[in-house]
């Protein structure tokens, strides 16, 4: 019904499936509980949307090996575009990023780090996928986002409400600890095989890079995006 | 033939797929590499080991799905227990780690941070596995290691060696930044669902906290590594 990235963009709807994340549920979004006749035993629920449904029929219904018999059909959460940018926020912005459990860490992440919000643009992998909602831990019921055709006009607009945005950059001079996060600050984090594109570095006006000893080249897309937003969080006296 | 866990443990072998992975591999491990014939064309080898088979054949020896007519049988990298733990050094004590991903990626990344070694208990994902070994990109056949029976033994072994070793404990007081990770220093990483066990945060002497703004209450196993190493090179100067 609802297992292809397609039919979720058509539906506007997602699955959540597992007793943690449902139990993170923003139940504002809830169209429907479904749960397997073992798990209604020890289950209880204020809403009368719940359907108990055979182990084989629930079986049917995910993609996981060991399904913990319980899945939530839910709307997908939509932000405003006007005021998403916060004075002094701080904001990722990913682009054309595929790995969905990389994106759902990034949503853990970033929450974790505090972070007001995530930009990302359609070609980015489906933020609504099984494994990307599974990999945010429930982050994704509460850290706004933007998804966007134009990720350099989002760009601008960050910039136009005070943020200002940082592309990694290998050949760089100034290392990522030497910049200053304390006010608005937005990372840009690229594509894991082809890094971010000219066009979007050349919208950020700062560049940094991080010192990778050894012979690695990069880092993974969803650790360079931990270790930026960690070492603004530092910055920020958060920490 | 070295397609599960336990023929790679007998057999003392593994495989590397892919250009990128066998480009970077160490030839002194090097048994036989397996071509596809369409990938025989633009390819030159200064071993006689190459096997050079049919498309077919090569896609029934590979686990991926879009193979790139590359692989090749290694001899697994062994390091000498005796002189592991170098004085300064910073190092990663892994307890069960289990998502083959996670641990190349933290094998990628604390080659990245300077690291000099990594020690894994027995019941960590195998390191061996095609994905892990990916994921790694490299740092595999460069990032010594050990995989022990004990990590206590292991641990109390690094002590001995002059290394401080730090263990997260989210109700700590002391946040990780505020520690001094300048001379030598070893980071307890534990199960991605279940944290370290407390044998081995009673073996480790130092508690830190890395503190989690929203709603989060723990971070992604690679991640945490990732924010540990990353703020131990910064403090020792190498960034």
């Amino acid at each position: 019904m609802i297992s292809s990235a397609k039919a979720r963009r058509e539906s506007g709807l997602f699955v959540a499936e597992g007793r943690r994340i449902c139990s993170e549920a923003d139940l504002k979004l809830l169209k429907e509980v479904f749960i397997s006749e073992e798990f209604q035993a020890d289950a209880s629920f204020e809403t009368d949307r719940v359907f108990c449904v055979k182990e084989e029929v629930f079986s049917s219904m995910t993609d996981t090996k060991t399904p913990q018999g319980i899945l939530m059909v839910l709307t997908q959460p939509v932000y405003p575009k006007e005021g998403f940018f916060r004075k002094g926020g701080l904001y990722l912005f990913l682009e054309t990023l595929q790995d969905p459990g990389n994106l759902g860490t990034i949503f853990r992440t970033a929450e974790a780090a505090g972070a007001a919000g995530i930009v990302m643009n359609r070609e980015c992998a489906d933020l609504f996928s099984p494994k990307t909602i599974r990999s945010t831990m429930g982050s994704i019921f509460r850290l706004p986002f933007l998804v966007t055709e134009d990720l350099l006009a989002a760009m601008r607009e960050a910039k136009a409400a005070g943020i200002r945005l940082f592309a990694g950059d290998l050949s760089g001079t100034k290392e990522y600890t030497e910049a200053d996060y304390s006010g608005g600050t937005g990372f840009l984090i690229g594509n894991e095989g082809n890094g971010l594109s000219e066009e979007a570095k050349k919208e950020a006006e700062n560049r940094i890079r991080i010192p990778l000893e050894g012979r690695v080249d990069s880092l993974n897309a969803g650790i360079a995006a931990a270790v930026l937003l960690f070492e603004a969080k530092r910055q920020r006296g958060n920490v």
